[in-house]
């Protein structure tokens, strides 16, 4: 058996990992497809917003000194001389008592420095009046009041969501540069695994780990190729990780990462030369989560127990992929909640709980050891709760960790 | 122009549409494919898990009696008989001082009743012996303490996440039957529209809107199909409405439902027959969002001014969409936050603003107008302030609606 390992702190462990990652590189993606990429330069503006000055209601372009004097005892009157929608340009050049009838988003016409919306005034065939005095530029929207052109508007790195993609759609980027997506191997090792489909046997149990990671790498949009699971011999397993790590950016394992009779990851990390980055992790569950980088290919040695694996890749692998795709917001977000349930019993490591959090309250999702796959799929948190000498009482302030958003922060602060 | 319209609050608009849905249908999905997808049925425990009672640990299975009277100046001695790891079942029946050697997740040998962990032994080659007593069942894993065959684990209507993919796998569901995804058509209206890859031209704007919502749909892993812009012109956007409606189980389009001269959605719904469910709703932007139904397809009219589309499109496109396909949880996540800005200026009506909320305080995404586009980038949430006759204050508590959470809530409490 292995020599007592030395834990390392969630905080250092999470550093070790991204510290470590090398970019995957980039690649122009047509923009319907940029969903849910990481944008790899910055997005500038390609010219201003909105790029004339136009009516953001629907009215009458005036010249605002024509409105001098008006009031309610002093009705003015304008004349109609042309009509435009949004996407037209009037062919007029305003003159004195002279307007332009036009819709929401329509370009100013010349001689027009400000508009009359129609709920300001009392129309009547080709005029209307109006009984008050306009400021040039009321009601307008200027030229370049959004964004201005240069203007770098996203910063790199930036994770491509609907708004961003409406904004690349406004600079007509028809597609963009975005971080390489790596190509992640699966492989779940131990003698217990049975496929999905197989039938139970004494001793057995599915898989659930693999297809979990799966989905788990589904969310962030990453491909993956599902290695056949590795009984617990060591030839085999080592066989099959080289094969992995020469057709995928990376490697995910799940078991044979503990100190067992028959967890061979610690001597394959051995085998390959790997450089272990920690194989002890100060947390509840998933403390045998290990790390290793054999040249620049990660290897993740998540734990077999399923909350812990399920921890392992929200913790470690995430950001570590994100950071591959060179992401400037590696990890989950985090919220502070009241802990619904007392948790009395005191833990020296730091605990990850599956939870529900509903926007106020955090309440653990239900049978809490590491080994409990109910709770996985009843949870859409992590409580974290410090490791220590004291437990929590319900009332409490917690740290809570969101699962399933698609853009997190840009700093570890557990 | 069109008489007056009486406007709806929010969460009137909100249930008149989701009381409108009508389901999809479901389909069966392989396990692979289901991330994303939304549970038809409830998903039952096939059997009990665990399914047969195991050790958490490393270490010795051992009979508890056998322990009786351990103690530091009494150790008790076992013999191990046998030695096996997960996934494999001894052949052993325990003897009166006798153990197996077990790893993490192995079943318990027949006549073992705790678990003896490798710290709490001293090992000596064939032999262990203990200081303390074993109480029955002491560090197990006893079969279904986690679920139990039968049970009902997670309820219809439920997103599937990664941890609901781990539970399908465990009980060897190879495939699921899920809400079928309806196919969604965009036709964005508006004679200013360029393409996205079109050159600017003197009064137009590239069209932002219909790549953002489709983007929006991917976000929510729903398929679409695009249809070209729609000059307003009222002959030719109804035979595209008309086509969209055949082709596609509903639609959005976007611009042409305000008051507007060139403004033709009201007249289409006019002409289709359809029953519009409201077209004025007491939030800014979008108070001209209109929401219409022709037979059983839902038309959502969004307004053409980008950050009122973005939130037209989430508050009351999304929640019908997530209900059509059977879920159970329509609604953005809610949380509440310390305002980082002055909103001196009252509204009567409910203002959505796009912001970065940051897990304690809010802050708007920046320039603040309903034809803004860069804020919709800059922002992961809205800020909801109530409409009424006061303003708010930096420091104010207030609501806040997440975006790009994968699963939301099930009740819109606004």
């Amino acid at each position: 058996m292995e020599k007592t390992r030395t834990p390392v702190t969630v905080a250092e462990a999470v550093q070790r990992v991204t510290g470590r990652v090398c970019r995957t590189g980039t690649e122009t993606v047509p923009l319907h497809a940029s969903y849910g990429r990481i944008l790899a330069g910055p997005l500038t503006a390609t010219h201003d917003v909105p790029h004339f000055t136009r009516s953001p209601y629907d009215g009458y372009a005036i010249a605002s000194r024509d409105s001098a004097g008006a009031s309610g005892s002093n009705r003015v009157s304008f004349t109609v001389v042309d009509h435009i929608g949004a996407g037209e340009v009037s062919q007029a050049v305003i003159g004195p008592g002279e307007a332009v009838r036009l819709m929401t988003g329509a370009a100013l016409p010349a001689g027009a420095d400000a508009v009359v919306m129609f709920e300001q005034a009392v129309s009547a065939g080709q005029t209307f009046t109006i009984r008050k005095a306009f400021a040039p530029q009321e009601n307008l929207s200027l030229q370049g009041e959004d964004m201005q052109a240069g203007e770098t508007v996203i910063p790199a790195g930036s994770f491509i969501h609907p708004g961003v993609v409406a904004l690349l759609a406004t600079f007509g980027y028809g597609e963009v540069k975005a971080g390489k997506r790596p190509v992640v191997g699966i492989l779940s090792t131990g003698t217990e695994l049975l496929a999905v489909t197989e039938p139970l046997a004494p001793g057995k149990i599915r898989n659930s780990n693999g297809p979990m990671i799966a989905a788990q790498l589904a969310r962030m949009g990453i491909p993956y190729r599902i290695y056949d699971t590795a009984a617990d011999r060591l030839e085999v397993c080592l066989q099959t990780v080289r094969q992995a790590l020469a057709e995928t950016d990376c490697l995910i394992t799940t078991g044979g990462v503990s100190v067992g009779d028959f967890d061979y990851l610690p001597d394959i990390y051995k085998r390959l030369g790997a450089d272990v980055l920690f194989n002890k992790v100060a947390m509840r569950p998933g403390s045998v989560t290990t790390v290793a980088v054999a040249g620049d290919q990660f290897l993740f040695g998540l734990s077999g127990n399923p909350s812990a694996c399920f921890t392992g890749f929200e913790l470690f692998v995430r950001p570590a992929l994100l950071k591959m795709m060179g992401a400037d917001h590696l990890y989950l977000p985090r919220t502070t909640a009241v802990l619904a349930e007392d948790f009395a019993k005191a833990n020296p490591f730091t605990r990850f709980i599956r939870a529900v959090y509903d926007g106020t309250t955090v309440r653990p999702a239900g049978f809490n050891k590491s080994n409990a796959v109910s709770s996985i799929a009843r949870g859409n948190s992590l409580i974290v709760l410090p490791g220590g000498t004291r437990g929590f009482a319900a009332g409490d302030q917690v740290d809570v960790l969101l699962l399933g958003v698609e853009e997190g922060m840009n700093d570890w602060v557990l």
